[in-house]
């Protein structure tokens, strides 16, 4: 190859029907004519020049930043309620108020219960139901998200904090703060990283996990251990201490549970030509109001049954949840300090050291579990990640400051929750308001309430969380997305639950990182209207670092065992960097001193770009129609001495 | 939309002109009709059926694997001398020897001054400058790589071992392990995660460590500290105390190698007419000789002169090398344990511990320098880097047995071994023969070199290694290359410099995931043959679960701010996973909940197979014709009941 007159990098003539832009942003009712679509693409006959795209503000000056920041769309869009109160009316009022109702019922045994999943007094799963209502009301984005504890962040939370109270109140703290910042900061995009498979594998490992510790409360026995294994072990040496009466309430009121949910799920009438009547109808609606307060009838009945037994018999063959501290609590600033057991003082460094890589897996999960129930229940509906973020964030700080542990949306109140026909974040007032009438008045009561039965309603709730039944699409979508998928369920099992989901986002993010390395090719051989055979070779992704090394040599590889020109197709590399741009320098180097050609079809102006930047201009040559490869490859071999030459061109 | 007769994914009707398989192997001489290339492409004129592109082999059986991995091509690959050998003849014996022997005069002062650079007396230096060589001869597949110490691999021996004489000779012996299973296991890819900024970035760093290190034999002064800054701290804090004659001597050592170096790239008469004449070739080669060989011209001067300072005057106004033990190390067994300076032992799993990171940075970096000299000396031939790694894992473990610390290919010897016209490998024999002499006879007179004149043979040399032309070109070709470049730069200054690269690495590696998590799009609206809008969104890259959401919200947001139909046109999708499918089967429920219409428009049937195994059939509708979108748009508009019906179709 010599100093031939090739054609250079063209913005219009890169043939991409529809050209990427750098940076997208939508410009609903303005005809944008992007530069790249001034010329009518060849092939695409209904193309139009109406690019609704532009280039990103990134020109944009920071007074207009500021004013496109403060205007009342914005308003709406950090403070939601400013958008839907102006509408709000008797029906949606109706609709959160029964709405509210039901979730406050089935949130207060489910508060008792998760505490007891957190390894903390019953009544700090309460603390953290009433004031994340309130907030999330003004500020959230999800009608149907009932914040408060959930079984995910009650087990990490006695996984990290271990059952200290002052810890699990500042983790709170730190994770509402946490998730505030990510929100701010726009660090969102991380759950991304948590791939579906990830997700599916931790949800179901947390979900034995949670069912295995409430195995002690259905047995009455002493259960040691932290991971999976060691608490089943513990489970079967101490099984022949097991209470008789504890298992036979706890598997009575699981068989109820269930029951009742299957009851609640039941639809008269559906297969009726004409419908369901309006008996049916009723009789389908007490049904479901079966199903969903289930959890509140189970425990209420016990619970009678448990003060029945303490008032006349004098004292209970089951195990009750004793006394609990009645009233609601007055705001505290979170604890920065606490004395350890060995009456040493742990200050605040050595407390975030203990909550350690906590501090960042649970506001990820929490975040994770609140918008994977927000796109569940968005009805087509954009979500705003960054606006759920700030409002979980002042809702956990809030709640931190009512020493509550780490909580927020929880799927199974949420389903009850859209069930019961929410309208707005209104429902939370009458929800939050329960807990605090509960917190008041009724905490006497709660003491009654047998050990087993809370037990139940965990793990009858919990099963249905392990997700066995992706497992058969993922198998028939794409097998590899198994291995993370079960990495993360054998690890989460088998580890501290954080690592587990950690080392599962990392075997992921190896298969992006391979999918990177590891361009796949096509290798055609072709002939020019001439009759000058030539390969054509086709990338289909882009040229990254760690590609480069490996197209180059699968190039060379190809170029040496098949003495033609070679053309290399550049439609699909949409980006490229300095190393790959080092890497084209060398190949092309390498083929101009095997005297062989080497061209680049179509090649996007902003990978030309690149380079041309480093490479040598009379190596890297570039074309962009078809009929222009005879003329260069005639050039070409007027200068390469092995070829006869051919016919001198007129061009 | 509702249950229309669609059209369903079709392998031969999906139109990219060259289709990427999904595992590559080259078949040179037969021709291979490829399932998807049975249907000539429509608009590449030139397409022939010819793929000379096959499935790789995952369906070979064990038996013809074993039986093609033992042939000859295999035993020449895996033994590169059996290749060269028959053919080897007097012309490359002379090129070898003169190579060689160049190469010797080299690598003696190097490996003198290196093992300063280890922190390790100096016969260790010239421990692991033979043996290697001789394994290389028969295994290495780069003629121009004389095996040895180098200046990056003894700066981190320094750092890792901190001048422990067993734990560098056991960090040797892992070396070679791992670099061995590295080759072994096919981990070499790994390399490739080392771009080229960050690549640059710690080599200059390294460059800017190691002359750092020689300024306190430069100045004959006590320097503490292991950081950069720290080091220069300590060297203006001691200045004072600086002896007259070392600096001195330094200096005009220093001054005489540039002078040196400068004269051996002198070319006489080369812009003369008629090119050089024989006196001005025999010139320059006298010239280039001298450039070439000035480190052992340096070292045998001031070596002269420390021996009749010595023997004339009693001592040396300068500090010398000392007494070194002299003869060819007798083979032993790596050290599995050592004494601490505190009288402790350390067992293999405290050692092991110890060395830590540096067990993983230490062989990467090896390879690392290894492969690249590889690349510059290949003349465009193929780097077989699993070799590589087999050459120089044997090569590190051999070494290991002579009490070396670890080594490998060391850029300046190449270059001098090229320049000197080297053949084959074969001169690795004559370079370690010259060692051998030297341990066996001269290690008497190397006591007398004086210490500044090793340290100005580092600095002059280390020099030319900080890379600070790379960053115009960077600049030019992407500005965000500097970014990974310049912290690895900076961190490797900072902190310990395997610390600086893993953190540089990871920083490119966001890059990459950055790159996956957000793909661009382009959104035209365009119309149908039948004048029906439609939104046309193409987005540029693979679906991968980081970005999956991201690609949701940004297609929602576009089709409900257009109520028209949508297409996504999925050409440069060439791979997808679960979580993308998931995302789509969303995508498809939320655009039917909105009544609004969705096609994909030529989906890879790969790709395809992946979204219909979770999305709902009826919400997913492919296409691949143009024509066929009327046909679609009509039989949902019939269905649509927004919209006024269109006349019925005769289809």
């Amino acid at each position: 190859m010599g100093h031939i007159n090739h054609p250079s990098c063209n913005e219009s003539r890169y043939r991409l029907q529809h050209d990427p832009r750098d940076k997208y942003k939508m410009i609903p009712r303005r005809k944008h004519n992007a530069s790249s679509g001034s010329l009518p693409p060849p092939d695409d006959k209904h193309a139009s020049n109406d690019y609704i795209l532009s280039d990103s503000g990134s020109n944009e000056g920071w007074r207009a930043i500021i004013k496109r920041r403060l205007n009342r769309k914005t308003l709406h869009k950090r403070i939601p309620i400013t958008a839907w109160l102006p509408k709000y009316n008797t029906e949606k009022a109706i609709g959160d108020l029964i709405a509210g109702i039901t979730v406050g019922l089935t949130v207060i045994p489910q508060s008792l219960a998760y505490s007891n999943i957190a390894g903390l007094p019953p009544q700090y799963g309460l603390y953290g139901s009433f004031l994340g209502c309130f907030i999330y009301i003004f500020l959230g984005g999800c009608r149907a998200v009932p914040a408060g504890p959930t079984a995910i962040a009650s087990l990490l939370t006695w996984q990290v904090a271990g059952g200290v109270i002052e810890k699990a109140i500042l983790l709170n703290f730190l994770t509402g703060l946490i998730e505030l910042l990510m929100g701010v900061l726009g660090l969102g995009f991380l759950i991304n990283f948590v791939s579906g498979p990830v997700s599916s594998g931790f949800t179901s490992a947390v979900a034995l996990m949670i069912a295995t510790s409430q195995v002690k409360d259905l047995f009455a026995i002493t259960v040691n251990g932290t991971t999976f294994l060691q608490q089943w072990i513990s489970v079967f040496k101490n099984i022949h201490n097991a209470s008789l009466w504890d298992p036979i309430l706890g598997f009575i009121c699981i068989a109820l549970l269930l029951s009742m949910r299957k009851i609640g799920m039941l639809k008269l009438g559906e297969k009726c030509p004409d419908g369901p009547s309006t008996r049916q109808k009723v009789l389908t609606k007490c049904m479901w109001l079966l199903g969903t307060c289930r959890n509140a009838i189970v425990v209420i009945l016990t619970g009678v049954l448990g003060y029945w037994f303490v008032n006349t018999k004098g004292s209970s063959p089951v195990r009750l949840m004793g006394a609990i501290p009645s009233g609601v609590p007055v705001p505290t600033v979170p604890p920065f300090s606490y004395v350890r057991s060995d009456n040493t003082t742990a200050d605040f460094v050595d407390m975030v050291s203990e909550l350690g890589s906590g501090l960042l897996v649970i506001p990820l999960i929490v975040l994770l579990e609140d918008i994977a129930i927000c796109k569940a229940f968005s009805g087509g509906k954009t979500i705003d990640a960054t606006q759920e973020m700030i409002a979980l964030g002042l809702v956990n700080l809030g709640n931190s400051f009512m020493q509550a542990y780490p909580g927020g949306g929880s799927l199974a109140r949420s389903v009850v929750s859209n069930g019961s026909g929410v309208k707005t974040t209104f429902n939370g007032l009458y929800t939050g308001l329960m807990v605090i009438l509960a917190l008041q008045f009724f905490t006497q009561y709660f003491e009654f309430i047998p050990k087993a039965a809370l037990a139940a309603v965990i793990i009858s709730a919990i099963l249905f969380m392990v997700e066995y039944d992706v497992v058969k699409p993922m198998w028939r979508a794409k097998k590899l997305d198994l291995i993370p998928g079960l990495t993360t369920f054998v690890l989460c099992l088998a580890l501290p639950i954080e690592m587990g989901i950690l080392t599962g986002v990392v075997v992921n993010i190896v298969f992006i990182l391979y999918h990177a390395a590891r361009p796949k090719f096509s290798v055609e051989m072709l002939k020019t209207d001439h009759g000058v055979e030539y390969l054509m070779i086709t990338p289909d992704r882009c040229l990254m670092f760690p590609s480069v090394d490996y197209v180059r040599r699968l190039v060379t590889k190809c170029a040496t065992s098949n003495s033609v020109p070679v053309v290399i197709e550049c439609t699909h590399i949409y980006s490229a960097d300095y190393t790959a741009a080092k890497s084209i320098e060398q190949l092309t180097a390498d083929f101009h001193a095997r005297q062989q050609p080497l061209y680049f079809y179509n090649v996007k102006p902003s990978v030309c770009s690149i380079f041309e930047a480093v490479a040598k201009p009379e190596h890297f040559v570039v074309f962009y129609e078809d009929d222009e490869l005879d003329r260069l490859l005639a050039a070409d071999e007027r200068l390469a001495p092995h070829k006869p030459p051919p016919p001198p061109l007129n061009a």
